[in-house]
Protein backbone atom coordinates (compact mmCIF):
# COMPACT_ATOMS: atom_id res chain seq x y z
CA UNK A 1 0.00 0.00 0.00
CA UNK A 2 1.59 3.40 -0.80
CA UNK A 3 -0.01 6.59 0.74
CA UNK A 4 -1.52 8.09 -2.12
CA UNK A 5 -3.85 4.53 -1.99
CA UNK A 6 -4.42 5.43 1.70
CA UNK A 7 -5.67 9.17 1.14
CA UNK A 8 -8.13 7.44 -1.96
CA UNK A 9 -9.75 5.18 0.87
CA UNK A 10 -10.66 7.91 3.04
CA UNK A 11 -12.02 9.67 0.06
CA UNK A 12 -14.11 6.65 -0.62
CA UNK A 13 -14.98 5.57 2.84
CA UNK A 14 -15.75 8.85 3.87
CA UNK A 15 -14.01 8.27 7.11
CA UNK A 16 -10.46 9.32 8.51
CA UNK A 17 -10.89 6.93 11.39
CA UNK A 18 -7.93 4.76 12.89
CA UNK A 19 -9.18 2.44 14.99
CA UNK A 20 -6.78 1.73 18.28
CA UNK A 21 -6.49 -1.71 19.28
CA UNK A 22 -5.03 -0.02 23.19
CA UNK A 23 -6.66 -3.48 24.27
CA UNK A 24 -6.64 -3.98 28.08
CA UNK A 25 -7.13 -7.33 29.58
CA UNK A 26 -9.15 -5.70 31.95
CA UNK A 27 -11.50 -3.08 30.71
CA UNK A 28 -12.92 -5.76 27.91
CA UNK A 29 -16.39 -7.24 28.25
CA UNK A 30 -16.36 -9.90 30.82
CA UNK A 31 -18.25 -13.08 28.57
CA UNK A 32 -15.12 -13.13 26.33
CA UNK A 33 -13.06 -14.19 29.42
CA UNK A 34 -14.01 -17.51 28.87
CA UNK A 35 -12.49 -17.70 25.78
CA UNK A 36 -8.85 -18.86 24.72
CA UNK A 37 -7.12 -15.43 24.16
CA UNK A 38 -9.72 -13.15 24.90
CA UNK A 39 -7.36 -10.25 23.97
CA UNK A 40 -7.18 -11.42 20.26
CA UNK A 41 -11.15 -11.83 20.17
CA UNK A 42 -11.84 -8.50 21.39
CA UNK A 43 -9.75 -7.62 18.91
CA UNK A 44 -10.76 -9.53 15.69
CA UNK A 45 -14.56 -8.93 16.46
CA UNK A 46 -14.01 -5.31 16.51
CA UNK A 47 -11.87 -5.11 13.51
CA UNK A 48 -14.25 -7.46 11.88
CA UNK A 49 -17.55 -5.60 12.63
CA UNK A 50 -15.82 -1.88 11.55
CA UNK A 51 -13.90 -2.63 8.96
CA UNK A 52 -15.72 -0.83 6.01
CA UNK A 53 -16.47 2.22 8.22
CA UNK A 54 -12.62 2.89 9.31
CA UNK A 55 -9.10 2.87 7.09
CA UNK A 56 -6.38 2.03 9.76
CA UNK A 57 -6.28 0.30 12.73
CA UNK A 58 -2.86 1.08 15.32
CA UNK A 59 -2.43 -1.19 17.71
CA UNK A 60 -0.46 0.02 21.19
CA UNK A 61 2.44 -2.41 21.85
CA UNK A 62 2.71 -1.28 25.78
CA UNK A 63 -1.02 -2.94 26.63
CA UNK A 64 0.44 -6.24 24.96
CA UNK A 65 4.03 -6.31 26.62
CA UNK A 66 2.30 -5.84 30.31
CA UNK A 67 0.69 -9.39 29.64
CA UNK A 68 4.32 -10.74 28.99
CA UNK A 69 4.99 -13.37 26.21
CA UNK A 70 1.39 -14.10 26.31
CA UNK A 71 0.40 -10.58 25.40
CA UNK A 72 3.13 -11.26 22.75
CA UNK A 73 1.13 -13.74 21.06
CA UNK A 74 -2.26 -11.60 21.25
CA UNK A 75 -0.48 -9.09 19.71
CA UNK A 76 1.35 -11.31 16.33
CA UNK A 77 -2.41 -13.53 15.79
CA UNK A 78 -4.32 -9.87 15.93
CA UNK A 79 -1.51 -8.56 13.18
CA UNK A 80 -1.65 -11.62 11.36
CA UNK A 81 -5.73 -11.93 11.17
CA UNK A 82 -5.80 -8.18 9.86
CA UNK A 83 -3.21 -8.40 7.26
CA UNK A 84 -4.04 -11.44 5.71
CA UNK A 85 -8.47 -10.54 6.00
CA UNK A 86 -8.31 -7.02 5.55
CA UNK A 87 -5.46 -6.19 3.15
CA UNK A 88 -6.38 -2.68 2.44
CA UNK A 89 -6.67 -1.83 6.18
CA UNK A 90 -3.48 0.71 6.99
CA UNK A 91 -1.56 -1.11 10.06
CA UNK A 92 0.30 1.30 12.32
CA UNK A 93 2.56 -0.17 14.88
CA UNK A 94 2.20 2.56 18.06
CA UNK A 95 5.70 1.39 19.68
CA UNK A 96 7.66 4.57 19.63
CA UNK A 97 11.05 3.07 19.31
CA UNK A 98 14.19 4.17 18.27
CA UNK A 99 17.82 3.58 18.48
CA UNK A 100 21.31 3.40 17.41
CA UNK A 101 21.48 1.65 13.89
CA UNK A 102 22.33 -1.79 14.88
CA UNK A 103 19.17 -1.73 17.32
CA UNK A 104 16.73 0.00 15.21
CA UNK A 105 17.45 -2.49 12.33
CA UNK A 106 16.75 -5.14 14.91
CA UNK A 107 13.16 -3.26 15.98
CA UNK A 108 12.43 -3.15 12.29
CA UNK A 109 12.83 -6.79 11.69
CA UNK A 110 10.41 -7.11 14.72
CA UNK A 111 7.52 -4.92 13.42
CA UNK A 112 8.54 -4.99 9.49
CA UNK A 113 9.46 -8.67 8.70
CA UNK A 114 8.35 -10.81 11.78
CA UNK A 115 4.69 -8.84 12.03
CA UNK A 116 3.87 -7.38 8.69
CA UNK A 117 2.92 -3.91 9.69
CA UNK A 118 2.45 -0.88 7.30
CA UNK A 119 3.87 1.57 10.11
CA UNK A 120 5.34 2.15 13.15
CA UNK A 121 5.55 5.27 15.52
CA UNK A 122 8.61 6.04 16.45
CA UNK A 123 10.31 9.01 18.66
CA UNK A 124 12.93 11.79 16.79
CA UNK A 125 15.30 12.06 19.82
CA UNK A 126 18.06 10.00 18.60
CA UNK A 127 17.93 11.77 14.95
CA UNK A 128 17.74 10.27 11.24
CA UNK A 129 20.42 7.54 11.82
CA UNK A 130 17.85 6.17 14.49
CA UNK A 131 14.95 5.90 11.79
CA UNK A 132 17.55 5.15 8.86
CA UNK A 133 16.95 1.29 8.97
CA UNK A 134 12.82 1.74 9.05
CA UNK A 135 13.07 4.12 5.66
CA UNK A 136 15.04 1.43 4.02
CA UNK A 137 11.76 -0.51 3.56
CA UNK A 138 9.66 0.10 0.69
CA UNK A 139 6.25 0.59 0.99
CA UNK A 140 6.99 1.22 4.74
CA UNK A 141 6.08 3.79 6.70
CA UNK A 142 7.77 5.95 9.66
CA UNK A 143 5.35 8.04 11.77
CA UNK A 144 7.38 10.23 13.55
CA UNK A 145 6.28 12.19 17.30
CA UNK A 146 6.36 15.73 16.29
CA UNK A 147 3.45 17.34 19.09
CA UNK A 148 2.22 14.57 20.86
CA UNK A 149 -1.72 14.87 22.95
CA UNK A 150 -0.22 14.99 26.23
CA UNK A 151 0.17 18.26 28.60
CA UNK A 152 3.59 17.37 28.95
CA UNK A 153 4.51 17.89 25.31
CA UNK A 154 5.02 21.38 26.22
CA UNK A 155 8.17 20.42 27.92
CA UNK A 156 10.56 19.93 25.44
CA UNK A 157 8.30 19.88 22.04
CA UNK A 158 7.38 23.58 21.58
CA UNK A 159 10.37 24.80 23.29
CA UNK A 160 12.28 26.76 20.25
CA UNK A 161 9.81 24.95 18.00
CA UNK A 162 10.84 21.60 17.98
CA UNK A 163 7.84 20.20 16.89
CA UNK A 164 8.10 22.69 13.81
CA UNK A 165 11.87 21.48 13.19
CA UNK A 166 11.65 17.68 13.71
CA UNK A 167 9.46 17.83 10.34
CA UNK A 168 11.69 20.76 8.42
CA UNK A 169 15.22 18.32 9.06
CA UNK A 170 13.00 15.27 8.87
CA UNK A 171 12.11 15.77 5.64
CA UNK A 172 15.80 16.10 4.02
CA UNK A 173 16.41 12.47 5.33
CA UNK A 174 16.65 9.95 2.24
CA UNK A 175 12.87 8.36 1.47
CA UNK A 176 11.44 11.46 3.44
CA UNK A 177 8.65 10.34 1.57
CA UNK A 178 8.04 7.47 3.80
CA UNK A 179 7.60 9.77 7.18
CA UNK A 180 4.41 10.59 8.17
CA UNK A 181 3.80 12.52 11.95
CA UNK A 182 2.22 12.52 14.79
CA UNK A 183 0.39 15.14 15.79
CA UNK A 184 -1.83 15.84 18.91
CA UNK A 185 -5.15 16.99 18.54
CA UNK A 186 -5.55 18.28 21.40
CA UNK A 187 -3.32 20.62 20.75
CA UNK A 188 -5.28 22.40 17.24
CA UNK A 189 -3.42 26.04 17.55
CA UNK A 190 -0.20 24.17 16.59
CA UNK A 191 -2.11 22.29 14.01
CA UNK A 192 -1.93 25.19 11.83
CA UNK A 193 1.60 25.64 12.06
CA UNK A 194 2.23 22.03 11.01
CA UNK A 195 0.06 23.04 7.43
CA UNK A 196 1.54 26.02 7.13
CA UNK A 197 5.02 24.70 7.59
CA UNK A 198 3.91 21.03 5.24
CA UNK A 199 0.94 21.27 2.95
CA UNK A 200 1.45 17.71 1.66
CA UNK A 201 2.48 15.19 5.11
CA UNK A 202 0.25 12.65 5.96
CA UNK A 203 -0.43 13.41 9.78
CA UNK A 204 -1.31 10.62 12.43
CA UNK A 205 -3.92 12.68 14.70
CA UNK A 206 -4.30 11.26 18.40
CA UNK A 207 -6.13 12.45 21.32
CA UNK A 208 -9.88 12.10 20.38
CA UNK A 209 -12.34 11.23 22.41
CA UNK A 210 -10.92 10.37 25.82
CA UNK A 211 -8.54 13.00 25.66
CA UNK A 212 -11.10 15.61 24.29
CA UNK A 213 -9.61 16.61 20.65
CA UNK A 214 -12.78 17.70 18.41
CA UNK A 215 -12.70 15.81 15.00
CA UNK A 216 -14.86 18.96 13.37
CA UNK A 217 -11.88 21.29 13.87
CA UNK A 218 -8.77 18.98 13.70
CA UNK A 219 -10.07 18.18 9.95
CA UNK A 220 -10.47 21.64 9.48
CA UNK A 221 -7.59 22.91 10.08
CA UNK A 222 -6.02 20.03 8.27
CA UNK A 223 -7.72 19.13 4.96
CA UNK A 224 -7.74 22.17 3.19
CA UNK A 225 -5.48 20.81 0.34
CA UNK A 226 -5.87 17.44 0.80
CA UNK A 227 -7.42 14.03 2.91
CA UNK A 228 -3.84 13.14 4.17
CA UNK A 229 -4.98 12.57 7.80
CA UNK A 230 -5.67 9.60 9.89
CA UNK A 231 -7.61 10.73 13.03
CA UNK A 232 -6.92 7.57 15.92
CA UNK A 233 -9.41 6.75 18.21
CA UNK A 234 -9.15 4.33 20.99
CA UNK A 235 -10.92 3.95 23.92
CA UNK A 236 -14.02 6.10 23.04
CA UNK A 237 -14.67 2.84 20.58
CA UNK A 238 -13.81 0.44 22.11
CA UNK A 239 -14.82 0.38 25.71
CA UNK A 240 -18.31 2.67 24.47
CA UNK A 241 -20.66 0.17 25.75
CA UNK A 242 -18.31 -2.41 28.09
CA UNK A 243 -20.99 -5.20 28.17
CA UNK A 244 -22.25 -7.89 25.98
CA UNK A 245 -23.37 -5.76 22.90
CA UNK A 246 -20.05 -3.55 22.68
CA UNK A 247 -19.99 -4.21 18.83
CA UNK A 248 -22.95 -1.84 18.93
CA UNK A 249 -21.52 0.68 20.43
CA UNK A 250 -18.28 0.58 18.68
CA UNK A 251 -20.27 0.80 15.83
CA UNK A 252 -22.56 3.66 17.32
CA UNK A 253 -19.05 5.83 17.97
CA UNK A 254 -17.55 4.84 14.57
CA UNK A 255 -20.91 6.33 12.46
CA UNK A 256 -21.04 9.48 15.11
CA UNK A 257 -17.02 10.56 14.14
CA UNK A 258 -17.67 9.73 10.35
CA UNK A 259 -21.01 11.74 10.25
CA UNK A 260 -18.86 14.74 11.73
CA UNK A 261 -16.28 14.49 8.88
CA UNK A 262 -17.63 17.57 7.25
CA UNK B 1 18.76 -1.44 45.73
CA UNK B 2 19.13 2.13 45.49
CA UNK B 3 21.37 4.01 43.88
CA UNK B 4 23.98 4.65 46.96
CA UNK B 5 24.45 0.87 46.93
CA UNK B 6 24.98 0.04 43.48
CA UNK B 7 27.82 3.44 44.14
CA UNK B 8 29.02 0.94 46.69
CA UNK B 9 29.48 -1.84 44.48
CA UNK B 10 31.30 -0.10 41.97
CA UNK B 11 33.65 0.78 44.68
CA UNK B 12 33.90 -2.21 46.05
CA UNK B 13 33.90 -4.82 43.24
CA UNK B 14 36.63 -1.88 41.38
CA UNK B 15 34.20 -2.10 38.14
CA UNK B 16 32.26 0.17 36.29
CA UNK B 17 30.76 -2.12 34.38
CA UNK B 18 27.42 -3.46 32.72
CA UNK B 19 27.06 -6.37 30.13
CA UNK B 20 25.07 -5.85 27.56
CA UNK B 21 23.23 -8.42 26.37
CA UNK B 22 22.05 -7.37 22.43
CA UNK B 23 22.07 -11.38 22.02
CA UNK B 24 21.58 -11.67 18.15
CA UNK B 25 20.44 -15.70 17.66
CA UNK B 26 22.55 -14.84 14.72
CA UNK B 27 25.71 -14.03 16.02
CA UNK B 28 26.06 -16.70 19.05
CA UNK B 29 28.41 -19.48 19.10
CA UNK B 30 27.35 -22.01 16.87
CA UNK B 31 27.71 -25.00 19.29
CA UNK B 32 24.83 -23.88 21.47
CA UNK B 33 22.41 -23.65 18.67
CA UNK B 34 21.49 -27.35 19.12
CA UNK B 35 20.04 -26.55 23.11
CA UNK B 36 16.54 -25.66 23.68
CA UNK B 37 16.39 -21.92 23.77
CA UNK B 38 20.15 -20.85 23.14
CA UNK B 39 19.90 -17.08 23.58
CA UNK B 40 18.71 -17.30 27.14
CA UNK B 41 21.83 -20.58 27.46
CA UNK B 42 24.04 -17.81 26.13
CA UNK B 43 22.93 -15.10 28.43
CA UNK B 44 23.20 -17.12 31.65
CA UNK B 45 26.17 -18.75 30.60
CA UNK B 46 27.83 -14.97 30.44
CA UNK B 47 26.37 -13.45 33.46
CA UNK B 48 27.38 -16.97 35.57
CA UNK B 49 30.81 -16.16 34.20
CA UNK B 50 30.78 -12.57 34.67
CA UNK B 51 29.44 -12.02 37.97
CA UNK B 52 31.61 -10.90 39.92
CA UNK B 53 33.40 -8.53 37.88
CA UNK B 54 31.12 -6.98 36.62
CA UNK B 55 27.88 -4.79 38.64
CA UNK B 56 24.59 -4.30 36.30
CA UNK B 57 23.66 -6.65 33.13
CA UNK B 58 21.75 -4.27 30.13
CA UNK B 59 19.28 -6.36 27.81
CA UNK B 60 18.24 -4.66 25.05
CA UNK B 61 14.86 -5.84 24.07
CA UNK B 62 15.30 -4.55 20.83
CA UNK B 63 17.38 -7.80 20.06
CA UNK B 64 14.45 -10.11 21.59
CA UNK B 65 11.63 -8.64 20.09
CA UNK B 66 13.21 -9.34 16.36
CA UNK B 67 12.53 -13.25 17.35
CA UNK B 68 8.82 -12.39 18.23
CA UNK B 69 7.08 -14.10 20.93
CA UNK B 70 9.84 -16.71 21.28
CA UNK B 71 12.50 -13.62 21.64
CA UNK B 72 10.30 -12.47 24.31
CA UNK B 73 10.17 -15.64 26.50
CA UNK B 74 13.92 -15.18 26.27
CA UNK B 75 14.31 -12.27 27.37
CA UNK B 76 11.75 -13.32 30.17
CA UNK B 77 13.54 -16.25 31.29
CA UNK B 78 17.06 -13.95 31.48
CA UNK B 79 15.77 -11.65 33.57
CA UNK B 80 13.75 -13.93 35.44
CA UNK B 81 17.28 -15.80 36.40
CA UNK B 82 19.34 -12.79 36.81
CA UNK B 83 17.12 -11.44 39.85
CA UNK B 84 16.75 -15.10 41.11
CA UNK B 85 20.37 -15.58 41.07
CA UNK B 86 22.06 -12.29 41.44
CA UNK B 87 20.26 -9.89 43.61
CA UNK B 88 22.92 -7.40 43.77
CA UNK B 89 23.02 -6.90 39.81
CA UNK B 90 22.04 -3.50 39.13
CA UNK B 91 19.43 -4.77 35.48
CA UNK B 92 18.18 -1.80 32.95
CA UNK B 93 15.57 -3.22 30.69
CA UNK B 94 16.89 -0.76 27.65
CA UNK B 95 13.53 -0.51 25.94
CA UNK B 96 13.86 3.12 25.51
CA UNK B 97 9.98 3.40 25.62
CA UNK B 98 7.59 6.50 27.17
CA UNK B 99 3.85 7.71 25.87
CA UNK B 100 0.90 9.12 27.15
CA UNK B 101 0.14 8.28 30.73
CA UNK B 102 -1.88 5.75 30.54
CA UNK B 103 -0.27 3.86 28.21
CA UNK B 104 3.23 4.63 30.09
CA UNK B 105 1.59 2.95 32.59
CA UNK B 106 1.33 -0.05 30.72
CA UNK B 107 4.85 0.42 29.76
CA UNK B 108 5.64 -0.03 33.51
CA UNK B 109 3.62 -2.81 34.57
CA UNK B 110 5.43 -4.78 31.70
CA UNK B 111 9.30 -3.81 33.04
CA UNK B 112 8.59 -3.39 36.85
CA UNK B 113 5.85 -5.91 37.07
CA UNK B 114 5.68 -8.34 35.02
CA UNK B 115 9.52 -8.48 34.53
CA UNK B 116 11.16 -7.41 37.75
CA UNK B 117 14.08 -5.23 36.23
CA UNK B 118 15.35 -2.10 38.58
CA UNK B 119 15.31 -0.08 35.46
CA UNK B 120 14.33 1.41 32.23
CA UNK B 121 15.52 3.36 29.72
CA UNK B 122 13.16 5.90 28.02
CA UNK B 123 13.01 8.96 26.01
CA UNK B 124 12.63 12.21 27.03
CA UNK B 125 10.77 13.52 24.44
CA UNK B 126 6.97 13.61 25.56
CA UNK B 127 7.93 14.79 28.77
CA UNK B 128 7.29 14.44 32.67
CA UNK B 129 3.91 13.20 32.11
CA UNK B 130 5.19 10.56 30.02
CA UNK B 131 7.73 9.36 33.21
CA UNK B 132 5.68 9.39 35.79
CA UNK B 133 4.29 6.31 36.10
CA UNK B 134 7.29 4.76 36.21
CA UNK B 135 8.57 7.29 39.01
CA UNK B 136 6.29 6.44 41.36
CA UNK B 137 8.02 2.78 42.01
CA UNK B 138 9.83 2.94 44.51
CA UNK B 139 13.27 1.56 44.37
CA UNK B 140 12.94 1.47 40.58
CA UNK B 141 14.90 3.80 37.73
CA UNK B 142 14.37 5.70 35.28
CA UNK B 143 17.16 5.98 33.03
CA UNK B 144 16.38 9.15 30.20
CA UNK B 145 17.96 9.68 27.28
CA UNK B 146 20.02 12.73 27.32
CA UNK B 147 22.88 12.35 24.85
CA UNK B 148 23.54 9.25 22.68
CA UNK B 149 25.98 7.27 21.21
CA UNK B 150 24.98 7.82 17.55
CA UNK B 151 26.44 10.17 15.18
CA UNK B 152 23.08 11.89 14.54
CA UNK B 153 22.35 12.49 17.99
CA UNK B 154 23.33 16.03 16.44
CA UNK B 155 19.86 16.38 14.69
CA UNK B 156 18.43 17.39 17.68
CA UNK B 157 20.21 17.20 21.11
CA UNK B 158 22.48 19.68 20.35
CA UNK B 159 20.71 21.97 19.22
CA UNK B 160 19.67 24.92 21.79
CA UNK B 161 21.96 22.31 24.43
CA UNK B 162 18.39 20.35 24.41
CA UNK B 163 20.54 17.48 26.09
CA UNK B 164 21.52 19.91 28.93
CA UNK B 165 18.03 20.72 28.97
CA UNK B 166 16.58 17.28 29.50
CA UNK B 167 18.43 16.72 32.91
CA UNK B 168 17.93 20.48 34.48
CA UNK B 169 13.79 19.99 33.67
CA UNK B 170 13.70 16.36 34.80
CA UNK B 171 15.90 17.83 37.93
CA UNK B 172 12.44 19.65 38.95
CA UNK B 173 10.11 16.19 38.50
CA UNK B 174 8.25 14.36 41.58
CA UNK B 175 10.75 11.46 42.72
CA UNK B 176 13.86 13.11 40.24
CA UNK B 177 16.17 10.88 42.83
CA UNK B 178 15.29 8.22 40.86
CA UNK B 179 16.55 9.41 37.16
CA UNK B 180 19.72 8.24 35.76
CA UNK B 181 20.57 9.95 32.20
CA UNK B 182 21.96 7.99 29.32
CA UNK B 183 25.27 10.12 27.80
CA UNK B 184 27.21 8.28 24.87
CA UNK B 185 30.70 7.93 25.31
CA UNK B 186 31.46 8.85 21.92
CA UNK B 187 30.77 12.40 22.66
CA UNK B 188 34.01 13.39 25.50
CA UNK B 189 33.86 16.73 24.57
CA UNK B 190 29.92 16.59 26.23
CA UNK B 191 30.58 14.58 29.23
CA UNK B 192 32.30 17.92 31.26
CA UNK B 193 29.10 20.12 30.28
CA UNK B 194 26.97 17.26 31.88
CA UNK B 195 28.89 16.58 35.00
CA UNK B 196 29.47 20.74 35.34
CA UNK B 197 25.26 21.11 35.33
CA UNK B 198 25.16 18.20 38.16
CA UNK B 199 27.72 16.28 39.98
CA UNK B 200 25.29 13.65 41.69
CA UNK B 201 23.27 12.14 39.22
CA UNK B 202 24.27 8.77 37.83
CA UNK B 203 25.13 8.19 34.09
CA UNK B 204 24.36 5.03 31.73
CA UNK B 205 27.35 6.00 29.67
CA UNK B 206 27.30 3.42 26.35
CA UNK B 207 29.61 4.06 23.44
CA UNK B 208 32.34 2.10 24.90
CA UNK B 209 33.72 -0.96 22.69
CA UNK B 210 32.63 -0.96 18.93
CA UNK B 211 31.30 2.06 18.95
CA UNK B 212 34.80 3.70 19.85
CA UNK B 213 34.37 5.46 22.63
CA UNK B 214 37.80 5.38 25.39
CA UNK B 215 36.64 4.21 28.81
CA UNK B 216 39.81 6.62 30.56
CA UNK B 217 38.79 9.53 29.03
CA UNK B 218 35.15 8.98 29.99
CA UNK B 219 35.80 7.64 33.83
CA UNK B 220 38.34 11.10 34.12
CA UNK B 221 35.94 13.22 32.72
CA UNK B 222 32.52 11.79 34.94
CA UNK B 223 33.90 10.49 38.34
CA UNK B 224 35.29 13.72 39.72
CA UNK B 225 33.35 14.06 43.10
CA UNK B 226 32.16 10.11 42.86
CA UNK B 227 31.47 7.03 41.13
CA UNK B 228 28.23 7.29 39.80
CA UNK B 229 28.72 5.86 36.39
CA UNK B 230 28.00 2.84 34.67
CA UNK B 231 29.94 2.05 31.51
CA UNK B 232 27.86 -0.27 29.07
CA UNK B 233 29.79 -2.69 26.74
CA UNK B 234 27.87 -5.33 24.35
CA UNK B 235 29.10 -6.72 21.57
CA UNK B 236 33.06 -6.49 22.56
CA UNK B 237 32.38 -8.31 25.14
CA UNK B 238 29.63 -10.85 24.10
CA UNK B 239 30.92 -11.70 20.75
CA UNK B 240 34.94 -11.30 21.76
CA UNK B 241 35.98 -15.09 20.83
CA UNK B 242 32.89 -16.08 18.44
CA UNK B 243 33.74 -19.94 19.33
CA UNK B 244 33.47 -22.25 21.91
CA UNK B 245 36.01 -20.31 23.94
CA UNK B 246 33.63 -17.11 23.69
CA UNK B 247 33.63 -17.39 27.83
CA UNK B 248 37.12 -16.84 28.13
CA UNK B 249 36.95 -14.18 25.43
CA UNK B 250 34.15 -12.39 27.01
CA UNK B 251 36.35 -12.30 30.46
CA UNK B 252 39.39 -11.36 28.99
CA UNK B 253 37.72 -8.20 27.54
CA UNK B 254 36.33 -7.62 30.98
CA UNK B 255 39.61 -7.76 32.87
CA UNK B 256 41.05 -5.52 30.52
CA UNK B 257 38.26 -3.21 30.72
CA UNK B 258 38.31 -3.04 34.33
CA UNK B 259 41.96 -3.04 34.41
CA UNK B 260 41.46 0.29 32.71
CA UNK B 261 40.02 1.95 35.56
CA UNK B 262 42.59 4.12 36.98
Amino acid sequence: MNLNELEQRIISKKSFICLGLDTDINLIPKHLLDLDDPVFRFNKSLVDRLSKKIVAVKINTAFYEARGSSGWISLEKTIKYIRNNYPKIFTIADAKRADIGNTSKMYAKAFFEQMDFHSITLSPYMGCDSVTEFLKFKNKFVILLSLTSNPSAKDFQLKNDLYLNIISESQKWQHSKRIMYVVGATKPEYLSNIRNLNEDCFLLIPGIGSQGGKIEEVIQKTTKKNKRVLINISRAIIYADGGINYLDGAERVVDLYNGRNK
